[in-house]
């Protein structure tokens, strides 16, 4: 029996090259789950193949920029001259259905989210040294070394803000970090802040 | 990889025929466990088959009382003319081998390792329902209803101590229940306030 039957948001973010996206589609192919993930608002055009409201929802920029002045994010960010935002209702409605919605981004969007989502669950994801990250950086083999150093340089800064984060997951292996993001779920859905309200009720009965 | 590996000292409480006892060993019957159980100190003379270390450590009620007076226990007890007590050297010592302490205790005991520990996890197990319980307490069938009311009196005061714990646990199924505290085990694992030394000296290294 699970006193919190509300949805958590779980926020995975952590350094470019860490393995977010590995990670969260480990914990996407696990069993027995209630995830969703959070589909972006976006003003960049659509590519083929893409389906409104499966990969992104989108818009226009003047449409965007109308719904960044009435708080409807819980993060946006521009990026390459296009924005790109976690839209608040969807989140919400989710949230309200039970679904545990996963928001797998950038640091700075994670922090953005802290402050809108008290209650969200904030996960930094780290790789096991400063080292496999550097390596992890270059195997992608896609970009010059200039791009890598800068992209490292950017880790380094937000290594330091791990501290913001409640738990901090080791990715030194996929399908253990997945596993642990799963754990850290099902204990937040017991933590007392989430469950004393239902459990009050729950005794007046 | 973990990157706290100190154990965990992991306390549960919750009234009197919440079945306590019955999770505590479901959580022991779970593979791949680091759990120890605190053994107590105690003044009662040990009963035959009984085996100092393992039931209990047995000492002589000087002893005991000069250990209070040394805040040698985490929690101390009488009953019946008998002194319980939880040692807090035993403790530290699986602790710092990286073993996970399971104290299973009532609520006022927990209470008084909350004042020392404050970095334990304390769970509170709950029945799924007032009657729940009630029924619990009766279907015991050791006990005459006097006895099983004032039980059921105290519990009802100890129900409004929840939100002292870090976690609340519905005992609706013992597996179930077992299988949460193990995620609340891995989850604490993981926490910042926890990890964020070695994380750090890991970052150094």
């Amino acid at each position: 029996m699970k006193l919190n039957e509300r949805g958590l948001l779980i926020v995975i973010s952590g350094p470019s090259g860490v393995g977010k996206g590995t990670v969260r589609r480990a914990l996407f192919e696990m069993k027995n789950h209630n995830l969703v993930y959070s589909v972006s608002v976006t003003t960049r055009p659509p590519r083929k193949d893409e389906v409104e409201g499966r990969d992104y929802y989108f818009v226009d920029k003047k449409t965007f920029e109308q719904d960044i002045l009435e708080d409807k994010f819980l993060e946006h960010a521009e990026f390459v001259g296009n924005y790109y935002g976690t839209p608040k209702d969807k989140v919400e409605e989710a949230l309200d259905r039970g679904k545990e919605v996963v928001l797998e981004i950038e640091v700075e969007g994670a922090l953005q989210v802290r402050e809108k989502m008290k209650d969200a669950v904030f996960i930094f994801l780290v790789p096991p040294s400063k080292k496999a990250l550097y390596d992890r950086l270059n195997a992608r083999g896609t970009e010059n070394k200039e791009l890598i150093d800068k992209r490292f340089q950017k880790a380094e800064k937000e290594f330091l803000l791990a501290y913001k984060y409640d738990y901090i997951v080791v990715n030194d292996d996929v399908n253990n970090a997945a596993d642990r993001i799963m754990a850290i779920i099902r204990a937040e859905h017991a933590r007392t802040q989430r469950t004393i309200h239902k459990y009050i009720k729950m005794l007046e009965e």
